[in-house]
């Protein structure tokens, strides 16, 4: 055994990588072809126990931590003391392949066509976390260490909203003491250029029921008579949201904090082409408020989205009824330090003095999610890119969408980065899902080049 | 034959449809027996044959005008020369009977329970026109001639619109030449009294469609970034009419008619329990503007309904889409001196200004239908109600909702009065639709009466 104090030879261990390109790549074909899709809980618990003997097999110490639903796969490997301790987090579970007929392989018979594997999980998460796996691989085959400390935190339940994710973390605080989360997960740049996601927004979803008389009227004996829910929903949201795009429920923007100038740089520096934008969604505007950057828009400013609304009849031709219910379904994207519970409160506060009989019904909530773009362990993440690409990466102070990342920031109080590792086009969640093989490769080395730039911090 | 000048004998017609009850009854029976579904085209040639047989049998010269629909039935008879002419108009066809389970007696089998007729087509409209003819029949065997002169007009496609008899009467103008015109059909008052009906609200629908992106979207990654088309109605909804309940189309109300003061006291003189109202359909409120009287607003003044709004997710809790596309379906009841051409014109201009993109697709209208209060045939209707019933009839200055009745206003240019003889709760385009036994025959009663005080004008 080496010394595991002595520098990792980065070289040698991307040369080891090179040298087994295709075992990696049998290793990762047999994983993938194990079904493990939470929302039918179909073959979760095999694979959990699989991906344990995967990370045993390396050589960490690798257990099960049973939940209320699916159990998470802990493994772990302390052999620098004085090291950061690292979480690597991921997903063993997968979406459904629905529907079959559209997938051009099977999607649990992993296919290589054009240098891409096709495959349910290939991108999401199964070929991302396995790219991690085998980083520690590599380093413990090259180096005979790891080295930083590592804790591999698989979840089975992320492709069904991660439901019992914080009450775990939140179990398991001790167990999972670190000083900062890795993700590997979702696409680099539609650019192609690798980025470092520093945070996500968070989510509110909620209904808003109108229901006014006790059945459906004709609109010419009541119409201007008895209320029309339809109408309730119309003025209650227009005095929610205005024409220029500005949330109007008092106290919405007040937890919102300004950008950094570190944040303000690096959503300059991201690129996009608004025109192409707009030419791809046949859009002939952007949406309001157009004085703010789109990405502004989308990491910095929490919004108010009608997902759905229903009231009366829908068929074909006309039909003069005056309907008697109505519902609105609306999410809001949360930003730092906005939190799920305020807002909402904020949501119901609103309705009770606009519109007191409409009912507010809250469903599922996420709260966002803020690394610091100065954070100690951005300057060896991006070293580690760098090293492993050859290029800079763009740094994401937030996504628009959410991820459960709040319960590393928010419970363990640690940092914590995404690094994805799979190209923009990687099908996620439909069929033909993807991978490119040479991103893959890029993922391994740019794992093991982290993890070693870690190690070497002071 | 007696004497065509003499005065009717009112009390002997009485007495005659006393002594023909049964007969009377069984002739209706054999009417209402014989479907006539003009939404299914089932039967209606045959009852037009049918029911023009029965005019002829008492004495009027009928005819079927060909249509490019179902034919018209026209009959008259022209015994008082120098008196009124009077346009009898009704309609022979019937709504669908589903859903047939849910009657207690089949609707082709009349049947009499609780002192009701129940069949499909009892009230509406069969029963109804039927007590004209036997009110024809009755005045013809007691008297030997009518008092004044008639032309019954019946159509055959009321139930699906009336879509062709604008065209009809523009093409029989001069045929159909006449003083005034008499329609029973709908309800008398909820509270049990007689009304005589001078006016309709005119429609007009339409559907407001707005589109988007070319797919649906995620909303964390587009919300506040690609237009969301259910914020672009609510905003344009919004723009149309506020929370106070006034349409803020430009012009919309500028050939809104101020009522005379003739109108505002029979308005006034409506009776309407609000607080039964509200009780009955578990209402906490009207609607705005609560400034207005109650029959003010389904009289006078225009509204602008929403029928239906539909887009995005409407599934069991929540989405976190951004929809592409959103349509609302709207009508707006016109009154005098609104047209629905002019109408129309407004609304689209409306939309170009505030949401260019979204669509404006016309759909069906009707204009409205407005006869004055001081017109010289409302004195002999009211008399001929009073003779026949015992009690003065409530004026009705316009109903809420909409009926052809400005092919007679508007294209013939004569006054049209609506004199219901159905109870309030005939259930008409419902199962168990029916005719209280005792309203039957005081429609014939009054029938015979209204045309005998027309016939007294000098």
């Amino acid at each position: 055994m080496m010394n595991p104090a002595a520098p990792v030879d980065l070289n040698a261990v991307f040369a080891h990588i090179d040298a087994h390109r295709d075992a990696y790549l049998e290793r990762l074909f047999a994983y993938l072809r194990m079904p493990s899709i939470s929302a039918h809980g179909e073959g979760i618990g095999e694979v959990a126990e699989y991906i344990a003997g995967v990370l045993r097999g390396i050589g960490l110490q690798a257990r099960l931590v049973q939940t209320a639903g699916w159990p998470v796969v802990v493994a772990e490997r302390h052999d620098a003391p004085g090291k950061p301790t690292v979480i690597l987090y991921g997903h063993y579970d997968v979406q459904p392949p629905d529907p079959l007929e559209a997938w051009v392989s099977p999607p649990f018979e992993p296919t290589i066509r054009n240098g891409r594997i096709y495959a349910r999980g290939a991108g999401d998460n199964k070929g991302q976390h396995f790219a991690q796996i085998l980083a520690l691989e590599a380093l413990l085959a090259v180096h005979g260490s790891l080295p930083c400390n590592v804790k591999v935190v698989l979840e089975g339940e992320e492709e069904i909203g991660s439901p019992r994710m914080a009450e775990f973390v939140r179990a398991n605080r001790s167990a999972l003491a670190c000083d900062l989360v890795i993700t590997s997960d979702g696409p680099v740049d539609e650019s192609g250029q690798s980025t470092i996601v520093f945070g996500v927004r968070g989510v509110l979803s909620f209904e808003l029921r109108a229901r006014e008389a006790n059945r459906d009227l004709h609109s010419g004996n009541w119409g201007g008579v008895a209320p029309n829910p339809l109408w309730t929903l119309v003025h209650l949201l227009a005095s929610m949201k205005d024409a220029r795009g500005y949330v109007t429920i008092p106290g919405f923007y007040e937890r919102v904090q300004p950008l950094t100038e570190l944040e303000q740089k690096a959503l300059a520096q991201l690129p996009v082409d608004v025109e192409a934008v707009m030419r791809a969604l046949d859009l002939e505007r952007l949406d309001e408020p157009r004085e703010r950057g789109f990405f502004e828009r989308l990491s910095a400013w929490p919004t108010l989205s009608l997902n759905g609304l229903h009231g009366g009849y829908g068929g074909p031709g006309s039909k003069t009824v005056l309907p008697n219910e109505a519902v609105a379904k609306c999410d809001i994207r949360l930003v730092e330090a906005m939190t799920a519970d305020d807002t909402f409160d904020k949501v119901v506060a609103h309705v009770r003095q606009h519109a007191p009989g409409v009912e507010v019904v809250r469903q599922g909530s996420m709260e966002p999610s803020k690394t610091p773009l100065d954070s100690v362990y951005a300057g060896p993440l991006r070293a580690g890119i760098v090293a492993a690409q050859g290029a800079e990466p763009l740094l994401v102070p937030a996504l628009g969408g959410s991820l459960p990342d709040y319960v590393f920031t928010k419970i363990l109080g640690v940092p914590a980065f995404n690094v994805p590792y799979a190209n923009a086009d990687e099908a996620n969640h439909a069929p033909n899902e993807n991978l490119e093989v040479e991103r893959f490769f890029s993922g391994i080395r740019t794992g093991a080049a982290m993890l070693t730039a870690l190690g070497q911090m002071e």
